[in-house]
């Protein structure tokens, strides 16, 4: 019985996960395209540290659901930060 | 010695959803701004569904961090979608 509760709560941590993190992918898209000029440093990096933090946090609990989700979370964060170092070098070469 | 480590973790926890929270909040102005039209109904249902099965998780194992930053986040994505929503009423009024 405990068991079987222990797996709805674990399946809701890891849907919740995916979702999170799924629902995050169009912005990661969008900068893709756009070349991320409407993304401040400044939100790159508190979601960078967020998502650090979060890390150690689910690490230490032991729980999957919130190693994945911000291991992934932290792994868009850096892809976007990426395109943002590259769109604004793009910027500046056009100018 | 275990007390003090688990401290650590419980702060990285509430830290990190509070840098996560905090780099959530220029998407919810430039919605408030921009009437949320850069912003699909999928994604903003993806991220309510997923924070509700977050808040249900973090419940569960009882974890504050991951109530109060789901908590929150449910809320500011809540926000959204209403601002979207009557974003999409005044460019019906306009057209």
């Amino acid at each position: 019985m405990f068991d079987m509760f222990s797996q709805y709560v674990e399946t809701s941590g890891l849907v919740g996960a995916l979702l999170t993190t799924i629902a995050f992918l169009p912005q990661v898209v969008r900068t893709w395209r756009q070349g991320g000029e409407g993304l401040s440093y400044l939100m790159l990096a508190l979601f960078l540290a967020g998502t650090a933090l979060w890390l150690f946090y689910g690490i230490a609990l032991g729980s999957l659901p919130i190693v994945l989700a911000n291991g992934v979370t932290a792994l868009q964060v850096l892809i976007m930060f990426a395109l943002k170092l590259r769109g604004a070098r793009r910027r500046e070469e056009v100018k």
